[in-house]
């Protein structure tokens, strides 16, 4: 494990939801970002007691005019230059539209310097065909994304995007494609298909595999055309809060990398850093930045997996001796859905090693 | 360098200011906690674009009302406990007494367990002679500190709860047994004391030393006097902003690490971490963890410094490049003052081997 950080100086413009306790949105963005050797400008869209997954907090949304307000007192004291910037939630489709005018302002201040800004944009809107905004934000995505260089839709907002219905490998590709050329978007990544994609099948005789998922990513050619590749992963049987943002942030470094890393150095100085045509799939540097995402969110996620069941198994101890059946049986039910949440919440403050040094496991295939 | 934390897991709350650029309150606490292996819940107080030091700025600031509620948001959903707390910059008057709140009702909860729950209270209320709170923000704080476990004022914040001007070694020690007697206080480390105290005098024929300042601890004993130390450092030719939560967030670890290596393997079950009289004050772990905290802090300063004017000559060459002559005198005076405050911000990101293994090289002397 190397104590360099694997990117130059690097300064980021976060924008995204901070929560009090636990790890999802800016709060988890911004550790990976910092740990990682960035600079980070943190604007929170939101501040929360904690991520909506327990059904229960309290706190405040930041609305549109704030979001301005705070964006003009960076710019009135020289404080607005960026390398990158990494949007997640926001709240709302005029908070989005707010967003989308810091990136677009960002995006022409640095046309004179092609390569100089990077805008890594997290359409959050819904996931397992259920929106969680509101349904202008749809249209409010929809206008702004092709001032992106690269998306981190997952399945369903990548369908929302393309309005084409993922149910098959030539659906996926349609998908992606339509991004490509409706939006003119350099790079994307869909970060959750479920599609059987370059696993065998499990056959009788054979013991059942985990399940598994893949990320499906393409860089585009310089007539529009996809490069795609996907990389499988095991799913952990259990459901975490955050691993979105914490893909998206470990993307933002891991992607500078590898640019910085390319066989062809002016990569860096090129708008959107769009490799050359005959840069096959697999030696993309958003393929090779993916594969060590995943493997650092794999580390993470095994770690917490770990911990989980034991706070948990300690948390329902202590509290059913202390209760002693106080508790009607919806009120338990409750209880265990608040006291699960807060066991999964992702560890990252103790396990620095699974950002800096991760161990590639999982690597990228061509799709074709 | 380690890539241990030097703590066991510790969960620790963490209140105080946000700003999307820079690092100053919890935007330095955090990741100064999380760096070294905390686990932590960050309640920001207000959410501005900069620090104050600009002189300008924009943002809002969070109600006693909205602390309030996002601590309720933390205790429904069973997320408030916290081995730890850390209390920064607050608002007003009656956010200081919201604070405080959260403070009474963890100790409350810890009485069963003695020396399971620590809270360390910046008493942020000015410098130098200047207030830059609200009048009653003082008294807010005179009626809170005796539930402290820690305080790390100002020399003019010292003086402010104490009432002693601290003019000379007699008053400074008075100011400090005040501060243990008037409100129980277990330990103090008053965090900028100008005194000249266990430095040499300039004597004509020897070079002219640099300016150094000091910190000064002191742990009571069991009939309330003063165990007091002090260590001296050379203050850098500069002013930064952050430098006191910084310190702040380092003693939280530095102290918890330190109780946990005593030699008295009890002391961690002992309320407020009190050490037995017999203990001298260079052993305290009070003195060990501001030596280390010391350390880290001008590691971090002298890179900042390196970095500061490489910076703001880049930033002053372009200006003038750009503007040729079109700003008035008052105008080039403000964009000065402003491009030096970027420049002189806490460099943290890319040093982490200043917070994870500081090398000691100002130790603390017995002050009798």
């Amino acid at each position: 494990m190397s104590s360099e950080p694997p990117v130059p100086e690097t300064s980021v413009l976060a924008v995204a939801s901070h929560v009090v306790s636990g790890n999802v949105g800016n709060k988890i963005a911004v550790f990976v970002l910092q740990s990682l050797g960035c600079d980070v400008a943190a604007l929170n869209t939101v501040q929360f007691s904690n991520h909506t997954g327990y059904r229960q907090w309290k706190g405040t949304r930041v609305t549109a005019e704030e979001i301005t307000d705070l964006w003009d007192g960076l710019k009135q004291s020289y404080l607005d230059r960026f390398d990158m910037m990494l949007s997640g939630y926001v709240p709302g489709a005029a908070a989005v539209e707010a967003v989308g005018n810091i990136a677009k302002g960002l995006k022409e201040k640095s046309q004179a310097k092609p390569g100089s800004f990077f805008w890594v944009l997290d359409p959050v809107m819904g996931d397992n065909g259920q929106l969680y905004v509101a349904d202008d934000v749809v249209p409010a995505y929809r206008g702004l994304v092709h001032h992106a260089d690269l998306i981190l839709p997952n399945q369903f907002e990548a369908e929302l995007l393309s309005e084409v219905k993922i149910t098959d490998f030539a659906s996926l590709r349609t998908a992606v494609e339509t991004l490509h050329s409706r939006y003119n978007l350099p790079h994307i990544v869909i970060t959750s298909v479920s599609l059987p994609l370059n696993t065998q099948q499990d056959t009788p005789g054979n013991p059942p595999r985990s399940r598994t998922m893949s990320v499906v990513g393409s860089t585009r050619t310089s007539n529009g055309k996809s490069r795609l590749f996907s990389i499988s992963f095991p799913v952990f049987d259990a459901y975490f809060s955050g691993t979105g943002d914490m893909f998206a942030a470990l993307m933002v470094v891991r992607m500078r990398e590898a640019v910085h890393n390319a066989a062809s150095s002016s990569l860096k100085d090129k708008a959107s850093w769009l490799s050359d045509d005959d840069v096959d799939a697999l030696e993309l540097p958003l393929a090779k930045a993916a594969e060590k995402v995943l493997a650092s969110m794999h580390e993470v996620l095994s770690r917490t997996c770990e911990a989980m069941q034991k706070e948990l198994d300690a948390a329902l101890a202590e509290g059913s001796a202390k209760e002693a059946g106080g508790l009607s049986e919806d009120e338990k039910a409750k209880k265990i859905h608040l006291l699960k949440s807060r066991a999964a919440e992702l560890r990252l403050a103790r396990n620095w090693d699974c950002l800096r040094g991760p161990v590639i496991e999982y690597r990228a295939v061509k799709l074709e």
